[in-house]
This record gives structure tokens, sequence and C-alpha cells, in this order.
């Protein structure tokens, strides 16, 4: 669900209400009852939902929502993010990742929370991708953006630009290029996918007068998974390498700092892009936008990136059943 | 003329027959009257060119070319890069300065070479932007990129990611705020433009967080500047400040490190970008390409970033003759 003070609740309903995300059935929003039928009664009328108390009782086929309750919830409204806003974003996510963990469901596609939603179940995490890595064990994950035919793993995230160069290292890099290999081919239907791993320097270091990670990070990390067999090039100058991967030449590009990936990712996709877990147990989407408090509960928020990760999420789970 | 070797002078030839920039005249192109003579029989052979050897016996209207021999130069042939090409680069340039710091002309638009032209000369100069600064004396300059209505300029250019934290400043954000600012005023028509100032970190830092360059470095340089008058604001999270400027909420970024720029410019303009230098006492922009040996002399080069570097070029000094 998300927060509900936030956009969540709007984009969900009007997601909900696309003809084809309809017609592929199977999805079930973990939230506040009270507070998804008061959004779709309003902004997605005319779309049935079962409200179920227990994923046992679901039919796996119908849209339904399975209430999970929390004190003061009457009391959240669009745009005013409060205690009992954060702990229904908690909840649901608590519940989501216990049904993903047991295999009641293949996919959790995420809305916009804030770390107060961890804040207020005393856990530390600053989002879903650490929380989820946490609670199913998992210490070789990454996150990865998709936009159409183009992927960004990420090798570093949330860490000042001055720290990067240090926190990289041959074994995170290897560990990304594989995961980026393993995902592209069971979930994305494409063996042996064409990867590209970006440089970290201007011009990747050229030839070390411009920094020398390229030389004993990158280069030797590249070497190590050609030698076991993924289709792996790189480093190369990131200034191409997005607008190479966009033209066709790369199914894959590991990056390696958070602006590296996002910049273009933003700016190929402002909307569309999507934002998935990599290396769980269950598959993970999530609509790339934030909570916007800001402009909640005044219906102008897009439903796009929602319906881009709904979908994303479907084609995830049905890549992952097809026989390589 | 750039690097003979590469595709700069079938680009040349190729820009002359560009019926528009056939039409602006004014045109004197500097460097071997051989070997540009050869590439306008093959690729541009219905353009007249008038060989000259003094800049004083020029008309100002009609294409021209100032003849610069250098030895060898018999032997240059494309695809083949050699002191002798080096050379005869590195002559054009050297001369091309001279005249523009004269005043003989009033922009210079340069090819592609690589750091040996300036090695032939004895120079330690990596490229154009530093020469060019080296003989007009600036101490104050810019490697700026302009595409359609978007112009970034560069607070750090060639330096290991590691080292762009240590190497900001506020003093070099300040000068990059105001040379963009006096630059769109001057030379592109835009008295007080809207600018944005980019942040180093994920997030610009998220409040300190996510590192601290913002608080200590860049808000105090965004803070002197709106003192001083100018219109800017920042720092912007990176992710998103191409994205706006695209969408026209900015008329000119300044970007603190190489790669921050260059995804972006290379994925919305990657034949169209052109390179300018500011903050010099003349014009000077730059086909954005490099001198493409690989490719030369086959007739598949494109003009494209060549065309649009001349017509800035003219537009620049045009717009430095509008009253403000």
């Amino acid at each position: 669900m998300g927060d509900p003070a936030g956009i969540a609740p709007e984009v969900i309903a009007r997601s909900l209400a696309d003809p084809e995300i309809g017609r592929a059935g199977g999805i079930l929003i973990v939230g506040s009852w009270a507070l998804m039928r008061a959004a779709f009664e309003r902004y997605a009328p005319g779309v049935g939902l079962l409200p179920l108390d227990s994923v046992a009782d679901w039919d796996g086929l119908h849209p339904g929502i399975l209430d999970v309750p929390v004190p003061d919830e009457a009391g959240i409204a669009p745009g005013k993010p409060s205690r009992a806003s954060a702990r229904v974003a908690g909840e649901a996510v608590r519940v989501a990742a216990g049904m993903a963990i047991d295999g009641a469901v293949d996919a959790v596609v995420t809305a916009p929370l804030t770390k107060w939603a961890f804040a207020e179940m005393g856990l530390p995490h600053h989002g879903h991708t650490e929380y989820f890595a946490w609670r199913s064990g998992s210490t070789r994950f990454a996150m990865m953006f998709v936009f159409g035919q183009q992927r960004v793993i990420l090798a570093t995230t949330h860490l000042p630009l001055a720290k990067v160069s240090e926190s990289l290292s041959k074994r995170r890099i290897i560990d990304c290029v594989a995961l980026l290999d393993e995902t592209l081919g069971a979930h994305f239907g494409t063996a042996r996918p064409r990867l590209g791993v970006a440089g970290l320097n201007p011009h990747a270091g050229e030839g070390g007068l411009l920094g020398v990670e390229e030389q004993e990070i990158v280069l030797p990390a590249v070497v190590e998974c050609r030698e076991a067999g993924i289709q792996v090039s790189g480093p190369h100058p990131a200034d191409t390498l997005f607008w190479r991967m966009a033209a066709g030449e790369f199914d894959g590009v590991v990056a390696l700092y958070h602006d590296q990936a996002l910049i273009p990712v933003k700016l190929l996709g402002p909307e569309h892009a999507v934002n998935v877990t990599v290396g769980l147990p269950f598959v993970r989407t999530s609509a790339s936008h934030g909570t916007a408090f800001d402009i909640a509960g005044r219906g102008i928020a897009s439903e796009a990136s929602m319906v881009e990760a709904i979908h994303l999420a479907g084609k995830m789970v049905i890549g992952s059943q097809t026989p390589q």
C-alpha cells in the first residue's frame, strides 16, 4: 500500500483500473481496507475488490485487499504524513514480505513510503531494498532499474560520492555482473545477455591517466566474469555507455554509483522506469517515484510508473517459469 | 583543420557544402591547402575556396583556406596518424589562436586533434581548451556543452572521480555560475538566465546524510551568487536536474564533474552537442566528436556536430553584438 498519506492509494487504485492490469488479475493489495476502499471509490469506482482477512481466503485470480488495520488509521489524511500513516505502510510491507518468503505470492510490488515506516517497527532500514534483503537473509543483492529494453544494476547506492572509490571491490562488481546475468536469463528471457560495465573515471580512466580503479578493480572483475562464461565487457566510458545501451548494443549495464545510473534512467524514463531488487528469493518491483505528500489527494499523480511496476513484476514471474 | 589523418577534413568539407553554412560565408579554414583541396574535391566538389597565404588577403566573406604548410605533409593519409599529421593540426591551432587574439577573426571553431599536436609544439596541453586559455592568458575559463536550449558548464573536467570532492571550491563554483550567466547574456540573448547548480552526492546530499559538500561548498557559492543578483538555485539532485532543464525549467546548469555533465549531454545530443570554451577573449566552439582515425577517409563520418559548431559560433558572435 505504501504510505497512505502520500499518492500511493490513488496510483494503486488507478493502476487497478488500467484495462490490461485488470485483465492480468492475481493482484492482492496489502494495506488498510478502509483507506483503500475510499481511494477506489474516488479514483477507480468501477473496480470490484474482495476484502480478505487472510491470504488463505484468496482465489489468486480476482483483485483483493488483505486488510492489515492499524490503530488510529481513521485519522490518516492525504498530504498529512503521521506515525499512523507510517505504521500502515510498515505493516503492509511486513505482511507482504512474509507472504513472499512463504511462497504465498510470486512477487511484491511496492508503493512509496518513508524510512519512518521502518522506524515505527523499530528497524534501522532506509528503504524496501535493505528491508527485504534483511527479511530474506540475502547478502548478495542489488538495486536495478528497468526502462524498456534497458537495465542498469548499481554496484553502490546511497553513498557520498567521495566514498565511492574506496567502497568498490572486485567481489562486488563480480556479484553485480552475475546477478544481472542471472536475472536477465531467469526473468527477462535473455539467455547469455550482452553486459557492459561502466568505468568510474572520465573516459574510463584513459589508461590510468585519469584514475586507476578501472585497471585495479573493474577490469580484473570483468576478466573473471568472462572466464566464468558471462558475456561481459568493460570498463566502458560512462558518458557513451548508456547511449550505446539505448542503441541496442547491450542488454544490461553495471553502474558504479548512484547518479551514474540515475541520471540516464531519469532522462530516458522519467515516468516509466521501474526499480527492481535482484538477489531476493522472490520478484520485487517498485514504482520509481516517492510519496509526493505535497500533491497527495488532489488526483493529479500519474499512475504510469506503478502500472509499469505491476506489468514488469508479472513479466518477471512468467519469465522465471519459462524453460531456459 | 584538426588532425588531417582523422575525419576532420571530410567533416569540414561537408560542412562547407551545407547550404546554410555556405550562405553564412565568412569562414576561413586554417590548415594545409593541399590536404584540404583533396578533401573538397572528394566530399564537396561544388564548393569554391580561395587559397590565401595571409589573413590580410581575405575579404572576410568568401570561404577561404589560409595555408599553413608543414614538412612531410605529402605523406599524410586518412587513418594513419603521424608526427606530420599532428604538426598540421598544431600549426593550424597556433595560427588560428593568434588571429583570434589579434581580433582578425571573431570566433574559432576547432576540429578534433590529439594531444600530440601540442607535444609537437613542445607544449604540455591535452586539448584546445587549456591551450587557448594559456595563449590568451585566461585563468577564469570553463568547458561548456550546448545542445539546443540546454547548456551545461563544468566545474571540474578531467580528474579521477575520487579527487572531485577535494578539487571543488566555493570560488570555482561562483566562477562557473558567473561565467554561465555572462555567456548566456552576452552570446545567447538570454539576459538574467535561470541557472541551476547540481549537487555532488546522491539526492544532493540529503541534508548532510549522504555527503557534506552541498552544505559546505555548493550552497554558500549559490547564496553569494544570488546576493550578486544572479538568478541561480541549488544544489539540486543531479538525477533530475538535467531532466528539469530539458523540460524548460533552467536556461543553464553547472555540473560538478565530467560524467555528471557528459552522461546527459551524450544521451540527449549524441550528434548535436557542441563544446564551447567560455572565459576566452573570443568565441570558441568545437565539434564534440574525436579524431575517429578508425573511420577516416571512408566517407561515413557525420558532419552534423561540425555544422552545429559552426552555426553556434556564428550565433554567439551575433549575440555578442546585440545590445543587452
